[in-house]
């Protein structure tokens, strides 16, 4: 919580303050930095405190730390916060340029809120439930019931899909633009099963998906307690086989057979965050990746996969030139998508051969 | 920042991390609560400070304050936050449950990143540039550029529309089921001009829109620097009217002539979030709007308005118990849409008169 006059004095803005935390029984303690203003802490016996930063170019920080969230807790600090507020207008009335209270952060509960978005933003999430919280050999999954996206899918921290977000699952489709019938189609990773689940309504020939991650597809596929998310009984149907293995052996060997796909669909990971140095491997598997399904794509077959967020302009920008360093010249097409659990704009690419005009 | 190990000696936590703070030269002071724990605040000589929390049932919490944005100070701040980490695990090893940190909040800066959810969520966006930021006779408006969702529209505090938007535009029109072409439409409110914009591609007969807002209406309409959201040149056109009136009168003359319309779309405002006794002007004012516009909408003619967000299922359900206290019998139909820069999935109304069979 804060409230920021400019131009103001550090010490006349502590010395009408401090009644409005004495008045609460608050034991203070003041720091004076001289050229940097004023700290007072203020102990409450309950185990609550809070802290007043008292800037000089005329910031006035409250913060509160209550381990209570009760209600009354919640009563009392909004209480302190308008005397606070209250105290300032009479002290500075037209000279306080700005107010503002945010939302109380809620830490070390048994339910996080948090999970910032992939270019860093803070945000809260409307999270009411831990339905699955384990470690597998890959990474952590959990599973967190949001109260408007149902379901969502958290990787190792980063939200992955929601059973809200059908529109992620129809963007690394194509946006509805193909037509599957008749057509083979490999999808790597998508451990969700969604795309899988959406492509099969569509009559394909045939869909192979490789899913490393035999742990993550059995909680959505075989464990009813999570059959909101796409639920198939079975790992091979008429029309559709599951392998449960890693995707660059498979890759290889339908190189090597001269086996093609009309579609690939890489499901595996967003584009790499970072772009230091020691992600160059990272990269190199991008590629490797890239160009063997570049191998088994059709000459007018098309490979779709998600970038990352909008803003992560640099990275994708690096994607981008990755697809110029694959063995075979390819263009590319992208689009941006509001997928709603994300919280921000996400790119997906459409990837097809360069045609050679005869 | 937070650090959290359960079932711990508050002490060994408390001696275990002094040495990390010491080094950077940072002043102590302790509170002991003796039942609640141990409060350390550890003072920095550039005005920056440090909150270290440990409550007895095992939750460790690290705050840090400091004025400098700068990427040294970040630096510094994150080299901190590593050690503290590094010697907590030292200390506890696989006793601590979770490591969570979050983004920094940053406070009393011009461009100002938090705007909550209508449902009281924390969320930060990524506002980049305050474009405009005006006190008007009703509301504060401000626009706000984001990098992903383009110009954002706040009044009063909360997220109206964005460059992003096209989807609450859509759903507020019935979402592209409903044929325009040659109706008699009434817009109330609809300040944006978004409404009005797309309506009148689909060639109505004419289209009557009924703002009080002049001013939030020229920063759209008259003003190059803001062409970015929807631009009419003129407050009349071949199809269309703009009346800068408010909209009650408008509406009781509307009545009182006999005038009716195909469609009414009323974009004034979101059902109001307080249920509570002393909003029940707000609740009288809905239900004189609802009343008046179903007076001035045809037989089979349709009304669609917002809702709220879809976790204010309260103020919702009180809105829907309105409809049934109007002065004729009306039915509705809800939909739910995923409006991208609200970060919370919107409800809109679709309601119309209670056909009577002969």
């Amino acid at each position: 919580s804060l409230v920021a006059p400019r131009h103001t004095d550090c010490n006349a803005v502590l010395k009408g303050l401090q009644p409005v935390f004495q008045e609460q029984g608050m034991t203070e303690t003041i720091h004076n930095w001289e050229d940097h203003g004023y700290l007072a802490t203020y102990i409450n016996k309950n185990g609550s405190f809070s802290n007043l930063r008292i800037y000089p170019h005329g910031l006035v920080l409250v913060d509160l730390q209550s381990h209570s969230d009760d209600m009354k807790g919640r009563d009392e600090i909004d209480h302190l916060l308008n005397k606070i507020e209250e105290k300032m207008k009479e002290l500075f009335h037209s000279s306080i340029k700005r107010v503002k209270r945010l939302p109380a952060i809620v830490r070390g509960e048994a339910i996080d809120r948090y999970w910032p978005t992939a270019d860093g933003r803070l945000v809260e999430y409307d999270i009411d439930e831990v339905v699955y919280d384990e470690e597998s050999p890959y990474q952590n999954i959990k599973i967190l019931h949001s109260k408007q996206f149902g379901n969502i899918l958290i990787l190792s921290g980063d939200v992955n899909l929601a059973e809200s977000d059908l529109a992620y699952t129809q963007a690394i489709m194509g946006s509805g633009k193909e037509d599957y019938t008749g057509k083979e189609v490999l999808i790597l990773g998508g451990g969700d099963g969604g795309i899988l689940y959406e492509i099969v309504k569509l009559k394909p020939k045939m869909v192979t998906m490789v899913e490393i991650s035999f742990q993550q597809m059995t909680i959505h596929f075989n464990n009813t307690a999570y059959s909101s998310f796409y639920v198939l009984d079975n790992l091979k149907g008429e029309c559709y086989q599951v392998l449960i293995e890693d995707c660059v052996p498979v890759l290889k060997r339908y190189a090597k057979e001269g086996r093609m796909f009309d579609y690939v669909i890489n499901d595996l990971t967003a584009v790499p965050i970072s772009t230091s140095p020691e992600e160059d491997s990272t990269w190199e598997f991008l590629r490797l990746i890239l160009d063997l399904s570049m191998k088994v794509l059709k000459h007018d077959g098309k490979y779709f996969t998600q970038g990352n967020c909008i803003n992560l302009t640099e990275a994708l920008t690096l994607y981008e030139e990755q697809l110029g360093r694959l063995y075979c010249p390819v263009e590319f097409s992208k689009e941006t998508v509001c997928v709603p659990s994300y919280m921000e704009l996400w790119v997906f690419y459409a990837i097809w051969k360069t045609r050679t005009e005869v």
